[in-house]
């Protein structure tokens, strides 16, 4: 299985690091054996169809800041769509940061790849939330696979949760803590009373927010994956333009504290009903869907099983790489359904 | 696809009731058409190969107490071993009461059906405590499947959840909270103070707790639970002998608020590492393992996705019914590959 990694930041170098320790175990457990083709990243690419060697490929990109430095292989300037139309490849792994407001360059990376008969495994949230109904139907038509358990939860396998295990049952609403950052904001100002920029900032300081948290602050990283659930849960074929958004940016500690008092912590909370939105709400810290620091948390509401929450970590290099193992492995076992093997 | 059903309780009930609900949609969805060809309680059985009216049933059952007094088809004094080696069927679903001592008349049940080559699905956790190895083995000899989703978390998909979710990840242990029972007690002592002869007498008058609640009380369904886990979940070839057991008998008030003040609940945890035990420990009150009231929850330490916690109720008619529908769709597909449909 022929693989192409677009994008070669900490998802990807985990990736192939991981696919290098497990490839014994991959083949043995699951047939599974990938080879990595080809690697963009912003500067240029390497292509190498005997299979690039990862642990070279991390240390050239960490000492070099491009793939397209590595001896033999690099091809500095290359771009991800010529890659993807002319390297021969199973799969596209799309990998590029998310952007929101027209999902590029990660949207033409995948229907180009789509169009090109490769099957699409993506951590990129901006192009599923414009357009995942169009995706997955461009997908369908052309006969391969789209995959993102990555984009919601990391490495938590929240989609393939209710996909998988809750069969036979009817799932009648979710309702989610979908961003860490947020998260780690609001539990901050709830226990330790810092005000919204104080706890910011801290969040900045240890990474777990950006240096523009706007995506997060404002609840569209949430509306995102509330988007991708929609669809692959739901099958609600709705994108962004459909949620109701509102972000975190008007709580005040005064407020944090008058829900504390009643028992309750406010989070910002992505629900899908006949209603899809985003808004802070209070929770009472009873539930288990009220988690703290940056953990993700999602409670599905099913006819006969009960609520049941699942929760972990939302984000992380090794985390997301495990959920793009999932999905190799997903469309792997399809393949091997389709073609009657 | 042919059920008979031995026992039926709330459990039994719940399931023919929602298999009646949801023929259309187990049909479209799954190519699923059960019938129920035979109902055995502790008195007698009733077998109609056309298919049992389930409302009929429930009623009679609901009225006379037995199945055995439906009208044409209604078999007073027959015995489950006749009906499981003399009914033609496909599947055996054993919900008979859980006995620890020796499993029976549960374990007799599912070795007789497997031995007569019905595939088996139990909610019954004491014939799989004591002897799940041997049981496997038996079902794998004789090629049919034995599946019990119904006896960890009820109608939460703890087993499936690990088996399908996490694929290409290594589950490094598993920590959990296994028993509503004992959790609520010991909720009511954290949160009210109450002693634990107070504490259980409420669960009693609730029906959170049986008029013999030694089982729960002294760790033994935890231990049941942690044995099916290990062998289904790890490959761990044990049996509730392996297991090191000590219930919450010995737990005080005094306890209870001392772990309070450094910010700790005591529950009844049953882990599994190098080791399986069960055992009353102290959680952080924000860890998401540490679930109120009845509630279940089950974290998972794995290699790369992080910490994963399932949170959902533990028992239930509905809920565990629902399980075992969930087993149903299961050995249809897995038929289905067998037999290359």
């Amino acid at each position: 299985m022929r693989l192409t990694l677009i994008g070669f930041g900490t998802v990807g170098q985990s990736l192939i690091k991981i696919l290098a320790i497990k490839k014994n175990e991959l083949i043995k457990k699951f047939g599974l054996n990938p080879k990595v083709v080809a690697i963009v990243d912003s500067k240029g690419a390497a292509i190498d169809e005997k299979g690039i060697d990862p642990f070279k490929a991390i240390k050239v990109k960490q000492l070099k800041n491009s793939i397209s430095w590595i001896e033999g292989i690099g091809h500095f300037g290359m771009s991800a769509i010529d890659v993807i139309k002319n390297v021969e490849t199973d799969i596209v792994i799309e990998m590029t940061p998310t952007n929101i407001s027209n999902g590029e360059p990660g949207l033409s990376h995948i229907k180009t790849a789509i169009f090109n008969k490769r099957h699409v495994i993506t951590t990129n949230k901006g192009p599923l939330a414009l357009a995942l109904p169009s995706l997955m139907e461009l997908a369908s038509y052309n006969k391969v696979k789209l995959r993102f358990s990555g984009t919601v939860g990391g490495g938590t396998p929240i989609l393939n949760f209710a996909k998988k295990c809750l069969l036979g049952d009817k799932i009648i609403s979710i309702k989610g803590i979908l961003n860490g950052t947020t998260n780690y904001i609001l539990t901050k100002m709830h226990k330790e009373e810092l005000s919204m920029e104080e706890a910011l900032k801290e969040a900045q300081k240890l990474g777990y927010a950006e240096a523009d948290p706007s995506y997060d602050i404002e609840g569209i990283d949430s509306a995102c994956k509330l988007v991708i659930i929609a669809n692959w849960i739901m099958n609600k074929r709705i994108s962004i333009k459909d949620v109701k958004i509102e972000g975190i940016k008007k709580v005040t500690l005064k407020d944090v504290n008058e829900a504390k008092k009643r028992g309750n912590a406010i989070k910002l909370i992505g629900e899908l009903n006949e209603e899809a939105f985003v808004k802070p709400m209070e929770i009472p810290t009873v539930n288990p869907l009220c988690v703290n620091g940056s953990l993700n948390a999602v409670s599905f509401n099913t006819e006969n099983s009960g609520e049941i929450t699942i929760v972990g970590k939302g984000a992380g290099g090794k985390e997301t790489a495990s959920a793009i193992i999932r999905d190799l492995i997903d469309i792997k076992f399809n393949l091997l359904k389709l073609y009657g093997g």
